[in-house]
């Protein structure tokens, strides 16, 4: 016989029983579905703990009913690391008691016995409460069992408020049921949040001061912090192969001086634990580290597992790489497509205890940038090696350092990429970059928002990369620059654009090749940041209003607004806790003005269908005066977005 | 180190791994997300086998890909009972090669190496082939290797597609991965189709000849099964209780002949293992089961766990009911509402012996009751009983006669009503009697035919019960009955309707309760089902039409299309294996004519986009030639429906 109430449908939850994800700090509601037969009145409550250094203390909180039997509750883990939450539930037979007396009486019903069935209800709880409040018990079973008085005062005396509140939280052991333990870990909050901006330092040495890559790059790091990003991701520092090096635009004849792909790591001055000379030496990374973090920012590294044909573990452990029947160590393809600068590691060898040697030698890697101060790595084509692989080595690592974060970029199918997240890692790589139109972006971030893979699954979204300039970005003007940024920025808490961005530097290596033209990938770029109609200050405002507006700090608080135009997208985020209600609305056509007449769902948004609204425009500083759900908005593609902060009038706000 | 490749969300499945249901003999999809890291192909297979007596041997069927690296087989159980299947899928890595050889063949690379690996490939392959398709595969060998002929003719000599149908089938068990068992429970036909007819076996008793009940309701059974029905369901038939016996009209004050209800189980002649003396005696019963079956049809019988205050377990089991402080038994409540004429069971009283001895007890009701033939009981409120109790008493009875269906009568909320399903029963009723708009109707069967549901849960629908006439058939006219009528049986594989419904029987109560006035349950009715009006001949031809048209016996194949005018809504049902195509148009407004122009999914009908077609309307016998999507319907509320057998002109069909 199981037990009698069912507990179900725990959210947080990954499909394949792997950890939800949290923040630590931040409020994670948990729900379940919790019924029994019958018509008696359920208690359901969540308890949960730390599996960290030991297993901590549990914590409970009480769970509300969300109707339909479903319970909420909201916790705050405290620490980070592996946590386990449980949902309990039992029969509340005193409320059900409270309930069915209270209708009798009302119905003018005798009863004497529903006042005895209360009083003896109670006495059963005064062996489980505590000491303190046991008088308090006593007290009301007297009064119920008062024949001198009226029903109603008999009850009355009973009910009292903080009596009842403190029965509600005392469990009934007669039928208590616990759900299996859930997984949860716990991150810090850059696993969930940050504005990201990528950078190859090799562009920014500066021969003539006698800079190499990494302390011209420290230089720049101030103008990135001014611009308000959190992390600088950077691509691989190693060694770069020379054998099938690319030259400029990906060409098979380099130039002698083409520096090559930094992801064709390993040469003779070593591979995944050796910085490329050019870039500098040790204390120099470490410089930029350190710098970064000065600067209230962070480092992501590249992680990338693969080697050119140079690489030392390509003599060292030839066992690691897949062969040909030539014996001939096979590149990568993606035939007719080769790469023979690339040879990919056979993640998977025959051999158990190669496989264990070549995954502790990956691990090794983590571990050493890990002791120059990395805290993030950005892992590179996480689809192409085994899930078990990243599991392993997910935990290995943050089992002793749980506030490391792994971003995958993996640009894959969806089921490979939702199995990476479920996996371990922290955060993706999404479809973002490739969904433009109205219908594209509410149906792709209804899904990964506040569908169930938001339990597990955090996007970040990156209009480009130095491998995707796409859609309206390719050729296109500030107006469409900005508008991908908005979009980007003010959608999903984790955000990123590749240097250059706010240069609007636009052109693609060709009408059917998404890669930039010049790509940095190959070459080194010298750009002029000062140049005149530079985004850098639309950039640093975007950041700015994320940092100050809570509401940007969640993923699945979004909403969708009605619009009639198919050009014009509205959408809310909301903080209700922190009262912050931020609405954007965006011009989605890059070429024309667009107006609309929009239909806010405002109770949704905290206010009464007909209330009078300060529209505040974080973008322009502009107040607009709105009554009722359907205000006129009308934008311009140079600038269009409206970033709202919407408020009661007279109650001010964040004005910068 | 956990296996290299995913298999995940398997269907069909159940939310807490209980068995997913299928019907013998019929086809059922099972389906999987398949997935590894990296580019190679995948292969994909389904075994199962049955539990039953001892394990079966496994069958197995090749998955092919849906696309989104979601594969699916289609099996067909062919026993009844207990079964289970198993994914199984491993790295096709002949299908990889031959796509890599392939490509890079047509761009004119070199492939001597990629044919030598072919060659190996097979020659590994030898070693777990079977011993007569060994020749081919050395022959295939020896073409790969053949160095005087072009690298084409090597390889097409190698692909012959009879050997590459015969290798696609041969698990590589170099990763062959495996799903966890998932169970299967496999029914009769009768579980998932069939049309039920309610009776009161009491309201056919002919004093006059004789007759008691059951002996004039067998008498009444050939007009049943000329209707087309294939389940008569009777209400309880054991002994009814005397004390605060209902009354007509569910009164207080019942006259002395009054019959009272056939719920409140139990009297001084006997309990749940008794039958009314009103009603014959056993083999009266018997010949009423007899009979049923020799006219196609069988019975399904009550089960309600509830007893009259004279039930004989009150007396010798007094431990199996609620005692309140004053010793009395407590009798069933809704506050305010008293039902002083029934006693619930204590399903779960504290002695564990105690609750086994009931437990026990419930399921020798069943036996008995099995024992006089009965095959199908249809559970009242179930819901008020704990699931665990179910999920045993149907799983003992299962064991023993994997026949037997269980139709649960849980009228409550939707979570419950899943959960009863999950646990074991065969078949629900629905909310189908108080859905009525286009949008409450789409919505609810998208939801259960369409969604996870669907795999255990098998809707029933009733149009109306002897405790519900809602919606338009309060006060309806003929054509309100004829609409619910081809909504129910034309939606779903069962449904079914309460005797009186052929004659529109219409009077509510009252305004404000849904139970009929002079209500069956609480006196006999005599009916005459020769009156003109009657909707005898529109009921079977509903019922032929059904059997007739294999289409009706799926649920999950429905699909809407698209009608401009909301009180027109339009659905199919394709059975495409059997090419029977059916389409329903229905006018939802029972009091005005409504005209309309649909919106056809012709591709998903099987047809063209701009075809011709012929549909045949079962209902009237008259044809109508349509080209393309967007024919014109206009419909009376007198015949507010259309049943349409679609078909390519000249083709024929089945005309009755």
């Amino acid at each position: 016989m199981t037990d009698r109430i069912v507990i179900e449908g725990i959210r947080p939850s990954t499909p394949n029983g792997y950890p939800a994800k949290a923040v630590v700090g931040r409020a994670t509601a948990v729900s379940a579905d919790v019924f029994r037969d019958g018509h008696d009145v359920l208690a359901a409550r969540v308890r949960w703990r730390s599996r960290g250094n030991g297993k901590g203390k549990w914590s409970t909180a009480l769970m509300r009913p969300l109707g339909n039997d479903r319970y909420q509750a909201v916790i705050e883990p405290a620490e980070l690391g592996a946590h386990e939450f449980q949902v309990e539930a039992w029969t509340d037979r005193i409320a059900s008691w409270r309930h069915e007396i209270t209708v009798k009486l009302t119905a003018g019903q005798d009863v004497e016995l529903e006042l005895e069935e209360g009083a003896l209800l109670l006495e059963d709880a005064l062996s489980r409460a505590e000491r303190a409040d046991r008088a308090r018990i006593e007290t009301a079973v007297a009064s119920l069992r008062n024949a001198q008085a009226s029903a109603e005062s008999r009850l009355s005396g009973a009910l009292d408020p903080a009596l009842m509140a403190l029965l509600d939280e005392l469990p009934d052991p007669s039928d208590l049921t616990r759900s299996a333990p859930s997984p949860l870990w716990v991150d810090r909050e850059r696993a969930a949040v940050g504005a990201w901006y990528e950078l190859f330092p090799r562009s920014y040495a500066s021969p003539e001061q006698g800079k190499m890559g990494l302390a011209g790059a420290t230089d720049r790091l101030p103008a990135v912090a001014n611009m308000g990003f959190d992390v600088v991701y950077i691509p691989p520092v190693h060694p770069i192969g020379r054998s099938f090096r690319k030259g400029r635009n990906n060409s098979l004849d380099p130039a002698p001086d083409d520096p090559g792909s930094p992801w064709a790591i390993g040469a003779v001055e070593g591979g995944h634990l050796a910085l490329h000379p050019e870039l500098g030496s040790f204390s120099d990374f470490d410089a930029f580290v350190a710098r970064t973090r000065t600067l209230g920012m962070e480092v992501a590294l590249d992680y990338a597992l693969q080697c050119s044909p140079e690489h030392p573990w390509v003599t060292e452990h030839p066992e690691w790489f897949h062969h040909r029947p030539d014996g001939t160590i096979k590149y990568a393809e993606n035939p007719p497509k080769k790469y023979q600068d690339i040879y990919p590691l056979n993640m998977w060898p025959a051999d158990p205890g190669d496989r264990q040697a070549l995954w502790q030698a990956c691990k090794e890697i983590l571990d050493f940038w890990i002791g120059h101060g990395i805290r993030i790595f950005r892992v590179d084509n996480p689809h192409t090696k085994p899930f078990s692989f990243w599991e392993w080595v997910i935990h290995e690592v943050q089992a002793a350092n749980p506030e490391i974060i792994f971003f995958a970029e993996a640009f894959t199918r969806p089921k490979l990429m939702a199995r990476l997240a479920e996996g371990g890692f922290s955060q993706n790589y999404t479809y973002f970059t490739w969904r433009n139109t109205k219908a594209e972006l509410t149906e792709y971030l209804t899904e990964i928002a506040l569908g169930p893979k938001a339990d597990y699954m955090r996007p970040n979204f990156w209009p480009n990369t130095p491998d995707i300039l796409s859609g309206i970005l390719r050729g296109g003007g500030p107006g469409a620059f900005r508008l991908r940024l908005v979009l980007a920025a003010c959608m999903t808490p984790s955000y990123g654009i590749y240097s250059g961005y706010e240069l609007c530097e636009n052109q693609p290596m060709s009408d059917t090749n998404e890669e930039y033209f010049e790509s940095e990938k190959y070459e080194i770029k010298d750009r002029d940041f000062s140049q005149p109609g530079s985004l850098v200050p639309f950039v640093a405002r975007i950041n700015d209003i994320r940092r100050r507006h809570p509401a940007f700090s969640d993923l699945g608080n979004i909403a969708f607004h009605h619009s009639n135009n198919d050009q014009i997208l509205c959408w809310s985020k909301v903080d209700a806790a922190a009262d912050d209600v931020m609405l954007m609305v965006v011009n989605l056509d890059p070429h024309n003005t667009h107006e609309d007449t929009l239909g806010l769902d405002l109770p949704a948004l905290g206010f009464e269908w007909h209330e009078s609204l300060e529209a505040f425009d974080e973008l322009t500083g502009m107040t607009f005066m709105w009554t009722g759900a359907n205000p006129y908005v009308r934008l311009d593609p140079g600038l269009p977005a409206h970033v709202l902060h919407l408020r009661r009038p007279g109650r001010g706000g964040t004005v910068t």
